[in-house]
């Protein structure tokens, strides 16, 4: 249970990260969309390993293909299936991890779960699954150009080092934050970044760091009341992505030491248009979209691969050391920020869906 | 749409706060269930309005009747429905309000999304929906009993308040959080909260402030991969509280500053028992339980009713002032407590009767 | 579990036969419908027990409360939720039939899956709960009213006692149904019907009968492939209906007894506008509505609580002799007509608000 | 949407009939099932195409590659993902077919719910697509096999020769059924069956025909009440699979004929196991499972496709003839047993789930 993410735009994945292909079904897809596949796969592309020399050096081609629902270049309206095959999984000796439990990995709560456990690396649990939902929110994506809807997510910060949000604009994240490996539109930062990562990397050490992600255009209205809030629906979304530990939108955790009369977003007309002098709200009123941009930030932990000595238990419970070897990624953070915006995407669009049942 | 939480043990709530009355529906929850009707009342008190100095001064007796689905003291395994009426609503003039925007409420945003609204008051968007939340939560709360999980949430902090939970353990918090109307077990923190929050309160202003929550004895292997993660629908689930700005748990924030041999939880078997030396996965990894104490924190912003005038607009889109009077929550966190409680017996609850199909 | 029906138009109900009250949430009805009281009470009406001398004397007012999502006489776009108070329940001796099963009931089923139940009457499978779906119907209807779809059930047979169909036309049924108690257009076979039926009834026993649905104006194109085809949506909808044996649409049955060459329906365009020559089809081709008249027929089986001496045994297993007294429904099909159209409408107004989401 | 089956157990299927291939995900299935793949393969094999000289003469492979969710031989809990490929299907001229609607098919409302259609074939209007069903259904029936509950459905009737199905018990049909091509274990019935399929085939026609299914060890009080009766999720089940026109379960339709005094099942007591004398229930009561034999019936219209000359209208709503050529099916229904007992099995597994959570 727990694979499908969506109410009407849907997505359901399968696959484990050393099984023949991971992939999925996308239901409630609106008939009439172009595919651009290029697209799709250049989204893929941000994601996948061996991008670059601060993320591993395992190298996945991830070439998406599609089975059903798009017909003659454009979406049919029935579910779209597609698949990618784990090309680059090497059959290891599964045998000297097939009964240990890497520390903060899944595998001893697997393990606990269902009585068995798929050992070869992370199985389920392994972020290959997120390629998926790539694939899914690149759909989305090609969805949300026809509504003008702009999303764009960045990496805040890396351990200690943080981008000065404030100076960025929307289209300065758009236009600078992929023309760097760690894609930090702050270009000191992001060099500083960049180094710190290459540094730890060599020690087999991770760091975690943070992403700040950014909507824009979304019509007013959007969400739904009590539980199905907009933000609450991006918090799982977010929440639901490897490694994520938090999630905050507009003011976040530092709203909570401020003062009503200062967070207050005072509405404005201009010109026949309402609007907020501030955005402390982040967009949304009430768990709806109130035309302001929307934005929210997402902290990943550090990678649990390292390549150092820990201790650890066995399947009989015995007490061991364990030490993981070979290509790992040191920093999680810029490969998962077309994640991000993935699951922004889907989230986006279900409740653009959603909305359309609203009036009579 | 979106007025259901759950898969399982699924509360369904209806009710505006100037209607007769809210209420709402558990379905899902199992037979044979002793329910306490005092252990249900005891926990709406702990939520409802007026109860001290530092709430708002308006009273509601928030008491609770159910309809259906217990007989003979017992849960029988049908829906459970109950109401609460809303005696304390004052027949006021809502015309000063009708064609009015307050800042940082839903009012604008509810007018655009339905085309019309329930001016008297915050209608559906209103905290006293949470009232319904808590219901099902002490039922919720009366299942984790026979589980043997127990759930103490406390504030932690108000403002630039924080108590010291460093020292703070499982019966510590729960033994002094409610001997103070903060319902902060730190007694320090608690009389510097209380006496900044009454302060507020006379100027006609509200504060923030953050919740943090510790969950006891959740057995190993609770939660489904991918999307329903365990903390993905804790995250939702604090989040579409009224007010709720962000969710972290475990290390959280903080955790994305870390390196991975510092994060990393490592494993150790003790009289055959597997647990972790370190806790910073907060009691969940790979989205499933493992058997250590969940914990995490909860950042509300400050309630948006403040008694001094603001800018806003109206619905004719003129630019005006507007100034709230009468009674106000100046810091909605203490009150939250056991919402948030609430909130999370229910997802624990789920996933337990979740969790039962899992295995052959 | 199993209380809530639809996806987007949804109802959740509540109650036993013989607790304080019976009710239910509408959840996503869509804003703007203005509510006609007196229409949803007049429906209530046509299915209330003891509106005529053919179906039980037991008599129950039916009063429906609104307590949420309708203000100043529209619906606001949040969940309707409404009791219906249980008045009439005579403070019987149960001691009687606290331990006994009454064969063809739920009372078996029902002890053996939960290990308790209400067995006052009979608690959550008692046909009372139909008055909710009416209540949900009848807000249906006023939805289907604004699109122009009408719907029209009536009692086709009691017994052996048909009425001839093939004259009927939907203005005919629509306007001769109602003018006899039992419900059914054609004159002739109405009067045998009452006859029929007061005979039965003064012999303490039951008869089953069919109830024939028609739905007009329904546009091209509702319901959605695969698995929740339009008429797998009405069957279920009807299956769940207390008493229902049997479904059929178009054809049916008598259609699986036919050549291709007869039962294929030919388009015709006359004037730009396509149908079909004949309609076999019931109005709905490959699960998708296709403009012409959607049909249906639906079983009631006998029902269960008849006045004469049974075997049965007791919850100790020992074999009894058991006798109902008091009394009871001779035939259920008359009051079941609104219901059928209830049912009927949700699942038509479900999947209106569900293809707003097919095209781009 | 509408490509999900299941709330717990659950099928999302994808593919067009022409499309690369057709596939599907099942997601909930319980962990530790041992996988016989030489089963499943069986169980399609039923299924598909050309396997006789009555059904189609084209002839499919119908491999199921299975990609996740299966290790060393077992489910492991996690999703299991599937494709067929399709690769009989010829690269014919499309153009012929494009811009017409073929009577009785989904043609025409297909392309007016989606403004486009996938014209190759029957796209996902295709009865290709239950192969899918059958997969799951394989799954689902090797749980069954764990606790001990059979499912045995068989040809009741074609056209209008019928089995005499009152003498055959649950063992004589499934000896015998699947002796004969036609799946009928009346053997005199099989054998004219057979010729009338035949000749009606010679004629380029088409037949309707009925299916009984009977299930065998279902455990006491499976089902949900209300909404979720266990016929009423048969019945949907039934009704979504292609060509159905009604379902009847228990005395079906006959039943609406009788009295209570006949139609009521008493119950007995012997050695302290309660049965009921006759089992005009269907062996479900009150939605729920009662422990004897569940059976129903299902109507199957004749197949559309015919190779005689048609009248129909075009795209631009032109009156044309049209005519099918090539190879087709002459009768649905001893195909349709395995995809019967496939959609029975995945109703039976999953509401068998769904009653783990019943009890505290």
């Amino acid at each position: 249970m727990g694979n499908s993410f969506g109410n009407i735009f849907k997505l359901t994945s399968f696959g484990e990260s050393h099984g023949s292909s991971i992939g999925g079904i996308i239901d409630g897809c609106p008939s009439g969309l172009s595919i651009d596949l290029n697209f799709i796969q250049e989204e893929l592309d941000r994601r996948r390993p061996g991008q670059s020399k601060i993320t591993t050096s395992r190298i996945e081609g991830d070439k998406v293909v599609f089975m059903s629902g798009i017909f003659e270049g454009k979406t049919t309206g029935t579910p779209i299936g597609f698949t990618i095959s784990n090309n680059n999984f090497k059959s290891e000796d599964y045998d000297k991890i097939k009964n240990v439990f890497r520390p903060s990995h899944a595998d001893f709560t697997y393990q606990e779960k269902y009585g068995l456990r798929d050992y070869r690396g992370g199985g389920r649990s392994s972020a290959r699954e997120t390629a998926c939902r790539v694939v899914a929110g690149a759909v989305a994506k090609l969805i949300l150009k026809t509504y003008k809807i702009e999303i764009s997510a960045y990496v805040l910060s890396v351990g200690n080092i943080f981008a000065n949000e404030d100076n960025l604009s929307f289209d300065n994240i758009t236009n600078s934050k992929e023309t760097n490996i760690v894609r930090c539109p702050d270009k000191n930062a992001a060099l500083k970044m960049i180094d710190f990562i290459s540094e730890i990397k060599k020690k087999g050490n991770t760091v975690g760091g943070q992403i700040k992600c950014h909507v824009k255009g979304v019509p007013l209205g959007i969400g739904e009341p009590v539980f199905d809030k907009l933000h609450a629906d991006l918090g799982k979304a977010m929440l639901s992505i490897n490694a994520v530990k938090g999630f905050e939108y507009g003011s976040g955790f530092e709203g909570s030491k401020m003062l009503g009369s200062d967070h207050n977003d005072e509405f404005e007309s201009i010109n026949g248009k309402v609007s907020t002098k501030t955005n402390f709200s982040g967009g949304i009123q009430g768990g709806l979209s109130n035309g302001e941009e929307i934005y929210f930030k997402v902290a990943f932990k550090p990678v649990a691969t390292i390549l150092t000595k820990q201790n650890s238990v066995d399947k009989e419970k015995n007490n061991i050391k364990i030490k993981a070897e070979g290509r790992h990624d040191p920093c999680v953070v810029p490969r998962a920020v077309p994640i991000v915006e993935s699951m922004t995407a889907m989230v986006i669009v279900d409740h653009l869906l959603r909305n359309r049942t609203t009036k009579l």
